[in-house]
C-alpha cells in the first residue's frame, strides 16, 4: 500500500528510477523464475485498458481474435529457415510430460508464426477464403539473458495479428495499416508521439521480406521500438504450402503478414512521461483517473466529508470517469496525495469540510504545461461538465509536451562521425543522418557508438533537402533515424 | 464457410454428434500437439463473451485481476502435499531452455496455488492487507490421456480466483460467493440450469479443505462439472507459511480460496442445448444474435435487398443487437439458413424484394417452445422495439426449457441399487439417493455403475423427506445427486 520511501531522481540514475517505479507504484514484482515477472493488479488494469483500446481498434479494420496452441513440435519451428534462425537460440522446450519423455519435444511458443501456418493450410481454399484477418491475445517465450520488468521478460504478454492475401499489395496494406494502428493508439491513447518506418535489413523480424516499427523517444532520450508489423511475403506460405485457388483456377501461394505489441508498451508509458515524483498516466489509460482525498480532524468532519467524497465518486462515474475515494485509514492526506502522485493518476480533489460547505473541491492536477497553475477549485455542481473535459486537455496536453520534448531531443543534417559520436554521447536523443545502405557499415557505427538504426524513417518524418553524405563520408542512399536504444 | 455435410442425429450417436458440430460450426479444429486444440474466431467469440459476462461479475464482487508467470520450479509444486500428488503425474515439464539445460526444471501451471502463494507471502503483512481478492485468465497445462476439444484439453484457457482472507469464517463466504456468481452465470449467461453443492473427499480439489461445483445435465443426460470454488483452509498459507499480524498483534496464517471456469464450458454450451440441426445458442452469448439473409432472383432485387439489409443492420446495429446481413455470393438462400442454424443463431431475418415492398422481414426463430409457431413476420419499423424483447424471451424460454428437461431427467428417493442401475443404465440423468458416507461404498457404485457422486446438493435442491438408506442398504448420512459424468 502507501510507500514513502524515496525515489531517485531521474538524471541520477534513470534505470534506478525505472525499477523504483515498477516496485512502488506496484506495477509488477519479480517471480521465482528467473526474468519472468508478476504483473499486479494496477499493472494488469493499465493492461487491459491497453487490450480493450486496441481490441476495438482491431475488430474496427475487420481482424477475429483467435487461440492457437503453446506448444509447437520443434520440427514446425525449423521449417523456415531465417525464423528458425533467429528463434532456436532462445526458446524454452518442454521434453517431459505426464511423467514420461516425449518422443518429439515441443517449443513453446516465441510467436506463432509457425503453429498458425500448418493451421491455415486447411483453412485456405480458395480466393473465396481471402482475406484471412486473425489476431490472439497470448503469453509468449523467450529465453533472454538480461531482463528487465515490461521492456525484456522471458514470459510476456502481446497480441499477434496473423494475416493472409490474395496479392502482394494487399499484404504490403495490411501492414501497413497496422503500423497506422500502432501509431494512432500510441499518440491517442498513450501520449506518445513516434516516428514510423523501415527497418533496416539487420534489424527486421526473421523471416519477414520488410518490417516496420514504431519507435518513441524516453525521457532519457533513449529510442524504445513500441510496435512492429512484418510484411512476411511468400516466406511462411512456401515453408508451410499454402496456396490458394485465384478466381482463374490457378494455385498461388499467399502473401502474409503479422504485427504485435506487447506488456512492453507499460514500460514504454513509464518512460516516456514519468518524473522524479513518479509515474504519470494518460487519462485514457489511468486505472484511476481522478482520486478524490477526504481531510479530516474529527469524526463529525469524516462522515461529512466520506459522504461528500462518495457523491463525487458517483457523480463522476455517471460520466464514465474512473474515480476512486481514498478511505484509507491512519494514513494523512499528504502521505495519500504522495502516494497518488507516485502511482501516476491524472487529477486528485481534495475535499475538506469547509470545502463541502463551500459546495467545492480542490483540484490538483499531476501534470500541467510549464507555468501553469497545478491547483484550482471547481464547483461540485459543475464537475460532471468540467472533470471529463479537463481530462481531454490533460490527455492533449501531455501529447503535445511529450511531441516538443522528442523535438527538442532531434537532430537532423548530421553528416560527420565526430558530431554524431558528440550528440549520442551527450544528449542523445533522435539523430537523423544519411546511410549509405551498407550492413558493415551499420554495425560499425553500432559497435563504436552503441546507436543503432531504429528507421528509415516514412515521408513525413524526412529531413529536406535529404543528407547526402552517410556518416562513413560514402554518398547516401537512405535518410535514417539512430539513437541509443532499449 | 459453409458445410452442407449431414450431422449425425444425436439419439445415434452423441459423441459423434458433438464432434461434428465442433468442427463444422467452425468452432475448433485440432493442431499439430497431440491433445491441444486451435479455438476459431466463432469459437473464441463465444468464450469473449464469456469472459466478459464473468469478469464484469468478478469486479462487482471486488476483485482485481493480475498476472503471474506460467512457470514454476518443480520444488514448489512439492510444498503442499495433497496439491503435488493430485498434479504431479500431469505436468508438462520444460527441461532445457535459451540453448542449455536448466539447473531445476520448470513446471508449466497445471493451476497457479503454487506460483501465487510464495508472492502473497510477500504482499501480505498485516489485517490492514486482507482480503486479498485475485484472479487471472490464463492458460494452463495438464497432460491428459483422452481429450475432447473443449471438455478436456492439454492446454486450455480458464479464470482461476485466488483470494486471501483474515478468518475461516471470510473464506467460506467468498468460496460461497463465487459458487454463486457461477450459478447466476451459467443460469442467467448459459441457460443453463445447475445443482450446486458439496464434493465427496474422493472428488475435491487435490489441496482443498472442501470443494463445492456447479453441475449441469447434458442432452444425453450425463452430468458435467461446470464450475468449482474450492475452500482451501489455511493448507497454503501452511505450506508456504503466509502469515499476518492480526489487529491484536498475533502471527496467524490465513485463510483462503480459488475458484475456476475453463473453455470447457463451450463444451456445456454445446451439449446443453444443441439439437440434430446443430448448435443453439442462448441470446447474450451468441456472436451473432440475428442473421438477415437477402434474397433475390436478379441485380435489380440484388440492390435493392442488400440496402435493405444494411437498413436492418444499422437499425439493429443501433439497439446493441449483435447482427450480421449474410451477403455470401454463389450460396443460395437456403444454404444460408442451414449454415447459420448449424452455428446456432438464435434469430433468422428473410428479406426479399416483396418483403422490402411491404415494409417487413420474416422472422424464423432458431427454437421455440413446444407447439409455438418459429415464423413470423415483423414490420421494420418496430425491429428495434420487437427484436430486443424476443431476444430476452428466448433467452428465457431457452432456460426455462432446459429446467424443465432437467426435471424430466431426475428421479428422486432411490434406495435399492437395482432401481439405481436400471435408471442410470437406462435414461441417465441425475439420480437423488442417500449415502453412508462411507468412500469404499462410493468407490464401489463407481466401478459399478459408472456412476458418481456428483455433489451433496446445496438444500434447496434435497428432497424432502430425506432419503433413509445408502444404495449399499446401511443408513444414510447425506443425500446426494450420483450421475454418469463426462
Amino acid at each position: 500500500m502507501g510507500n514513502d520511501r524515496g525515489l531517485t531522481p531521474q538524471a541520477e540514475d534513470f534505470s534506478a528510477w525505472y525499477n523504483e517505479i515498477v516496485q512502488q507504484a506496484e506495477l509488477a514484482c519479480h517471480s521465482q523464475v528467473r526474468g519472468c515477472m508478476v504483473i499486479r493488479p494496477y499493472g494488469y488494469r493499465i493492461w487491459e485498458l491497453i487490450q480493450g483500446a486496441l481490441d476495438g481498434m482491431f475488430k474496427a479494420t475487420g481482424h477475429e481474435n483467435a487461440y492457437f496452441p503453446l506448444f509447437l513440435p520443434k520440427s514446425a519451428l525449423d521449417r523456415e529457415a531465417e525464423h528458425v534462425e533467429g528463434f532456436a537460440p532462445e526458446v524454452a522446450v518442454v521434453t517431459h510430460a505426464g511423467g514420461a519423455e516425449l518422443e518429439e519435444p515441443l517449443v513453446i511458443r516465441p510467436t506463432s508464426e509457425a503453429i498458425i501456418w500448418p493451421i491455415l493450410s486447411d483453412w485456405i481454399q480458395s480466393y473465396r477464403d481471402l482475406p484471412v484477418l486473425l489476431n490472439q491475445w497470448a503469453n509468449v517465450v523467450r529465453w533472454e539473458m538480461r531482463t528487465r520488468p515490461f521492456l525484456r521478460t522471458t514470459e510476456f504478454l502481446w497480441q499477434e495479428g496473423h494475416t493472409a492475401h490474395a496479392s502482394q499489395e494487399e499484404a504490403e496494406e495490411e501492414t501497413r495499416r497496422m503500423l497506422g494502428v500502432y501509431r494512432s493508439f500510441m499518440e491517442d491513447w498513450m501520449a506518445m508521439p513516434v516516428v514510423t518506418g523501415l527497418k533496416s535489413e539487420s534489424e527486421k523480424f526473421a523471416g519477414a521480406v520488410r518490417t516496420y516499427a514504431t519507435e518513441g523517444l524516453m525521457k532519457d532520450n533513449k529510442a524504445l521500438q513500441a510496435g512492429t508489423s512484418h510484411n512476411l511475403g511468400q516466406n511462411f506460405a512456401k515453408a508451410f504450402d499454402v496456396r490458394y485457388q485465384t478466381e482463374d483456377g490457378e494455385h498461388e501461394y499467399v502473401w502474409s503478414t503479422s504485427w504485435g505489441v506487447s506488456t512492453r508498451l507499460i514500460g514504454a508509458l513509464i518512460m516516456a512521461h514519468g518524473d522524479d515524483m513518479g509515474l504519470i498516466l494518460p487519462p485514457r489509460l489511468a486505472p484511476v483517473q481522478v482520486v478524490i482525498v477526504p481531510i479530516w480532524r474529527n469524526d463529525d468532519q469524516k462522515s461529512i466529508v466520506l459522504a461528500a467524497g462518495e457523491d463525487i465518486v458517483s457523480r463522476l462515474t455517471e460520466v464514465d470517469v474512473r474515480a476512486k475515494l481514498d478511505v484509507r485509514e491512519g494514513m494523512n492526506p499528504g502521505a495519500k496525495y504522495y502516494d497518488w502522485e507516485r502511482r501516476g493518476v491524472p487529477l486528485r480533489l481534495e475535499v475538506g469540510p469547509r470545502d463541502v460547505e463551500a459546495g467545492q473541491v480542490m483540484s490538483v492536477r499531476r501534470f500541467t504545461p510549464d507555468g501553469e497553475e497545478r491547483k484550482r477549485p471547481i464547483q461540485v455542481e459543475s464537475l460532471v461538465d468540467e472533470i471529463p473535459a479537463l481530462l481531454v486537455r490533460m490527455q492533449d496536453e501531455l501529447l503535445a509536451g511529450a511531441r516538443n520534448r522528442r523535438e527538442a531531443s532531434t537532430v537532423r543534417g548530421v553528416e560527420s562521425m565526430d558530431e554524431f559520436r558528440s550528440i549520442v554521447d551527450g544528449q542523445g536523443g533522435f539523430v537523423f543522418t544519411g546511410w549509405c545502405g551498407d550492413e558493415e557499415c551499420e554495425s560499425r557505427v553500432k559497435d563504436e557508438t552503441k546507436a543503432t538504426i531504429r528507421v528509415i524513417p516514412d515521408e513525413e518524418f524526412r529531413t529536406d533537402p535529404a543528407p547526402t553524405r552517410c556518416l562513413c563520408g560514402a554518398e547516401s542512399r537512405y535518410e535514417v533515424v539512430r539513437a541509443k536504444a532499449y
